[in-house]
Order: C-alpha cells, then structure tokens, then sequence
C-alpha cells in the first residue's frame, strides 16, 4: 500500500471518531483492514453502554474476529485516531495484528510510546510494526474540540468524570 | 471480609476456570463481588467464539457494569485465579476496580507484578490494592493440567498453538 491508501483508511478511523463526537463519547475511532478492505470499524462507546471495555480498538478487534471466524488477525492492519491504551495494546498483541497505523500520541495513558511500549516488548510473544503520526493534527484537533465542548457544558454531564482523567 | 471469606470467592473463580476446563477451553476464572455478594463471575473463553478479548476478567468486568449500570465498578472487589494480562490489567485500571485478588503468577504475561506493575502504575489515575497467592497451588495445578492434557493431545487441536504461548 502507498502513503495515500493508508491516509485513506485513517480517515475513515477518523469518521468513525467523528461518528463517537456526535454521540457525545470521546471521538475516538479505529478500522481493521485485510486485502486492502475495511473489514471491521468501530469508534468509542464506552458511555452509552456504560462499558469500561468499550474503547474504539477492542470493538474493532472484536468485530473483525467475529467477521473472519478467527482470534488471530494475522494479516491484517489497524488504524486508530489515538495511541491505544493497556488494555487496547494488550488485545492487539492477543489477536497478533502485525501493524499499527495510530494518529495522535496520548501521553497520559498511551502504551505503545508514551508510558510503556507494550507492542515491542520481546517479552510478549507478538510485537508490531508501529507508524505513529498520520493525520495526527486533525485527530487531536477533534480530541481538542470535543473535551473544549465538554468543559463549556455543551455536553452531557456524564461526561463530566471522564474530562479530569483523559484530557 | 475475613480471609474465609476471600477464600470462598477465590473457590467461585476456581469453579469458574473448571468450567472452561471442561470446555476446552485454558482454565482461568472470575468473580467480582460487591457488598459481599457475586454480581459477575466468568470464564476464558477465547477458543469458543475465537475472541481474543474473551478473558474472564474482561467478561466478568463487561458483566458487572451492565449489571451495576455503570462503567465505573468502584465498590467491587475482583477474584481471578491467574495474574492478569496486559489487556486485561488496563480494563481494571479503566474500571476503577480497587481490590484486586489473584491466585498464580503469570511469569510470560502477568502484567500486576511478573512482567509490568500496571495496577500500581501513579502515572495511569487509578491504582489497585492487590493480593496474590490465594489458592494459587489449586489453581497453577488446574492450568498444568490443561496444558498436559493438550500435549498428549486429549484436547481438541484448535487448542495447539496456545500451548507455545501459554505455558
């Protein structure tokens, strides 16, 4: 694949942030791709459901199981608008995804560069390929806005916990 | 609660894990209790539905929160019969679990004390009071079993490609 292909699929991660902006949870969002097709997308959802587990990522991977019948997505690429988190770099070594493409660094809890670089741990038996930086602007743009939104009280008050920890 | 009492739940875990045994499925277990009562308890279910997110902490915390209405599980105390993964110690984290009780150790993937301290991590805004050891000859013993078994292949073979990477 080239630079614009790639660029391609993070914006459609990024659509799916866009999809989690307008629903009032942190626009976060994620593609899988395999063969150059989208085969699973998902953005944020932990608020509606009240689901701790329901970051953009982990729906992804768990969509994309279901899709290709498998819990090793080994020939395919993830695409995520923030540095996954513990628990996201964690399911992606489980599901042995060998690429990540993620937009924006996330310095209070991301576990790929920031706090810990859990997917290149020779420890752990899987470790990926990482690209770091694509469409980075517009994705911390929208991360920006929406946490700006939430301060002003333009959106739901319980939304209100989550403003202290993640921005 | 006395130590009994933390025994008792320990043994749900370890029943719990018995389960998956008997499903083919590698043997590790959970409950999460509040006010002293179980409101979750779940099982490894990873090889069933080939879901590389199905762990039993991650189900059992899935459970509780819809059960609790609430993605923040603070009054909860979790009880699992292995040390937790990476994924699974940042759903802990993301779920504001504070009590955290757990059998063996995981040398190749624990993520509380063997490979990362994740639940005691000041940088991440949430940390866990932990106790390990309960139960864990019980419960190490159950997941030697399993393993045994796979080797001398009186489990299915869709279980092979774990055994490298899990014992």
């Amino acid at each position: 694949m080239n630079e614009y292909q790639h660029m391609s699929f993070m914006q459609l991660a990024y659509e799916q942030a866009e999809i989690a902006y307008s629903q009032g949870e942190v626009p976060i969002g994620a593609v899988i791709v395999k063969n150059n097709e989208v085969i699973a997308s998902a953005y944020n959802q932990t608020e509606h459901h009240q689901n701790p587990i329901g970051h953009a990522e982990i729906l992804a991977i768990e969509r994309a199981a279901t899709i290709l019948q498998t819990r090793r997505l080994t020939d395919c690429t993830l695409y995520v608008t923030l540095e996954p988190c513990a628990m996201c770099a964690g399911a992606i070594v489980l599901s042995r995804i060998p690429i990540v493409y993620f937009a924006s660094k996330d310095a209070k809890a991301g576990a790929v560069h920031s706090l810990y670089e859990l997917l290149n741990d020779t420890r752990l038996n899987h470790q990926c390929k990482i690209h770091a930086g694509l469409m980075h602007e517009e994705c911390s743009t929208l991360l920006s806005m929406f946490f700006k939104q939430l301060r002003e009280g333009h959106i739901a008050k319980t939304h209100q916990h989550r403003q202290n920890r993640e921005e």
